[in-house]
């Protein structure tokens, strides 16, 4: 018989990539085993993964938040609540009480589209948010923001003529999703010169490019908290990015899981595109996505998240439902967590005080972090870097020298990537070039978190292993 | 601007189809829903839900497996160990600690193909199982074996000339994702004269017709015990499935979420395909599924499941796991439920007589259930029903008179259709008509699970549901 071959796969999953866990991470997980085995001799004892937003990973100091994971075992396990009594606050055991009437056991499928009561909070959530109205049976809960956005990729692209604008540099979720879905990227680039600002005549030049090609841009990413730039959109471009949409006839999607990740609160804070679009009372049709990934909570592993869909007809809503049914439903815990997420303890029950010192202590470290290796990083020969002020993420550029863009080029990489691999082999400290996210040409940067506790040591890795690069291959 | 339409979205989703949560399903959650709130006038007080393999959700009477959960819990809540160390048995301890050791935290992204320490238990009890090597880089942790089917079936398929061949009736998860993306079903009957048997001659048949037409069949899906027949394959004909794979170069799935449900264990053993591959050193390609919503475990609601490739190249391994690494990761807590369904407690064990209590219980529950109920169905004018020995489920014929049938039509339904929603309307029992799974023209089928507990009055309900539909419409 014939053998299975790559070659006599779906070509369009070749072309996907997906660099966060690429080749990088792929050779720091081989370090992590070499470690753990004892059998290695590497010039560094541990593996910093930098690569991921993950908070909660080995080596990073963001521990759960209490009142998150005691729901959850109660919600495993409801004879607990009668078993260790004393062990659970009176808010925690009557949330999971609530929560269990409700769902039964975590063990079953739930509504496909999430738990109905879930959704109902969510909404509320939405509202209190935004001041304006939510529907409960308009919102989907999902297993992380990923599920929510392939699926709608999924369903917007006709093959192979339908286009989809993306910001540059970009998650590379989109690119991934497009590729394996046959949807052609239309990039628009953000400006670095102005803090990653989003320029609309960009977009429209996009838009029009790709009309001249014979391919139709049917929808908008946004990520706002900007992933990997962290940048944060004020309204008034909100505004126009809608009335572009409405030009265009363009679905907005707008990926907001970092909302609540913002480093000078005083100075920025977030507005969805729901409350825009809103009150322009515009048509503009949108998704908008959340997630318990990321802001404080960081329960990547639980997968959980949800979208919201605005301006979106029912037989639409009824066909997204119909493609989540095939799936069943979203995990449980991760819905769980969406609850638990959304409805933090309020001010004056049991739980507050501990939820609020460890929400604070998380806010207060992502900042102090971002901070210190923004301004460090920016101050080294051959490297700028934007001080973000949301997210959880920092895009240093790195002006590689031709000597060093020769030797890349002799070693088969791209500049940025062998200036990661470089890092990786000498510091254990794993992160994602720029060419996984997009950049201008000749331009080069790297995406690293801003999660590794030990900032100070952490930062001086990075700024000894970068002077002795720029010393071997010079800044020219 | 242009609203968004359902004809402007991608096509190959509109052709999606996937009855066991379609019309009926969403109408038995809108009684559910009208009964709740009390302003239902209803011939019936609560709604069962006998169209999902659910069985733990509200209403059933599968508890959860107290092992399974006290684990979950513990690693939800490490701190729990020292908070409540009198509620936990040595041995659950002990495992959440060596599982919390491997993992950390259960809110960190694992390795995208599930976390390594997991997988090297499931390659053991593979081994086990088999009496074969396994490989934990073969095997990927799933939400669920769905989204594996999934993401192999789209891995599979190159549009639009690629058929997969699958058995009819068939699990709806098979056309739903050859639909969604554009492969062609290619129909085997299985023989209900026969217990619903697989005839290699009818699958030759099928292989050749849609060469016929100009379709490559790529692939064999065989579901073993079979959804929704219940049927189990022996070993000669497993074998003969592997010849003709071979001499077709086909890849075998083997969906074997149901290996452990079998109803007569004295006269019947399930044997895997992977032992069978490897007894006969077949080069077939192979990815056998499992997961953790079927079988004794029933944790539907945490999605998790496994597959496990056999003579698949590293090559092929690699592009899997970049997909998998655009989702991320399968859910922790699905990962920790494979951990605990594949190793559960041993003899000697401090949770061994609970577990085997527990799990006894279902076993005899679910066997008990499946006879009455075959008997009794089997017994009534206008109904055959095959006595399966495995799966969670019976698949009884309805023999429709023309009159039934005429009516049906008037009412724009199938046929079986029409005889569900009566059945629903009338009963508050939600069962899945047979052309949702497939069925030879002209015949008619509904799929019902074996899960609701007070089987007599269940079965009553059903026989004097279809004795008043006789009585009504005849029975020719």
């Amino acid at each position: 018989m014939r053998p299975l071959t790559i070659d006599s796969l779906n070509p369009a999953l070749q072309k996907v990539e997906y660099a966060v866990r690429g080749e990088l991470a792929i050779k720091a997980e081989q370090y992590r085993v070499q470690l753990k085995e004892g059998n290695a001799d590497l010039p560094f004892d541990r593996v910093i993964s930098s690569n991921i937003g993950n908070p909660q990973q080995k080596g990073l100091d963001q521990t759960p938040l209490t009142f998150v994971r005691q729901v959850a075992a109660l919600m495993e396990y409801p004879a607990l609540a009668e078993l260790a009594p004393d062990v659970f606050p009176k808010d925690v055991i009557e949330r999971a009480k609530v929560l269990s009437d409700e769902i039964g056991s975590i063990g079953a499928y739930s509504h496909s589209q999430g738990v109905p009561y879930i959704r109902k909070n969510v909404a509320k959530f939405i509202e209190e948010r935004d001041g304006y109205l939510a529907d409960p049976n308009h919102i989907f809960l999902t297993a992380g923001a990923s599920a929510g956005v392939s699926l709608l990729i999924n369903m917007l692209i006709t093959p192979p003529t339908t286009g989809i604008l993306i910001p540059i540099p970009q998650y590379p979720l989109y690119t991934a999703t497009l590729a394996q879905h046959q949807g052609v990227p239309l990039p628009y680039h953000l400006d670095e010169t102005s803090d990653w600002s989003t320029s609309l005549p960009e977009i429209e030049g996009a838009i029009e490019k790709a009309h001249r090609a014979g391919v139709v841009a049917k929808a908008l990413v946004v990520i706002n908290p900007g992933n990997p730039t962290g940048a944060l959109l004020d309204e008034e471009t909100q505004e126009a990015i809608i009335r572009l949409c409405e030009k265009y006839s363009l679905v907005l999607l707008a990926d907001e899981v970092y909302q609540v990740n913002l480093h000078r609160p005083s100075m920025h804070t977030f507005t969805s595109f729901k409350k825009i679009v809103r009150q322009m009372q515009s048509p503009v049709p949108l998704f908008s996505f959340h997630s318990i990934s990321k802001g404080v909570t960081g329960e990547c592993g639980r997968r959980g998240g949800y979208f919201e869909c605005t301006n979106i007809s029912e037989d639409v809503i009824a066909l997204i439902y119909k493609m989540v049914s095939v799936g069943l439903c979203p995990p449980l815990a991760g819905q769980i967590a969406v609850d638990t997420m959304i409805r933090p303890p309020k001010e004056g029950e049991e739980s507050y005080s501990l939820w609020k010192k460890e929400t604070d202590a998380i806010h207060e470290a992502l900042r102090t972090r971002t901070k210190t290796m923004a301004d460090r990083l920016n101050s080294l020969p051959g490297m700028s870097c934007v001080d973000s002020p949301g997210a959880l993420y920092l895009y240093p550029r790195i002006f590689l020298s031709n000597k060093a863009q020769g030797v890349a080029c002799e070693a088969g990489k791209q500049p940025d990537a062998f200036y990661a691999l470089q890092l990786l082999d000498e510091t254990g400290i794993c992160v994602v070039p720029g060419s996984g996210f997009g950049q201008k040409e000749g331009e080069w940067h790297y995406r690293l978190t801003c999660l590794c506790p030990g900032v100070d040591e952490y930062v001086t890795k990075l700024e000894s292993f970068h002077k002795r690069f720029i010393e071997k291959y010079g800044t020219d």
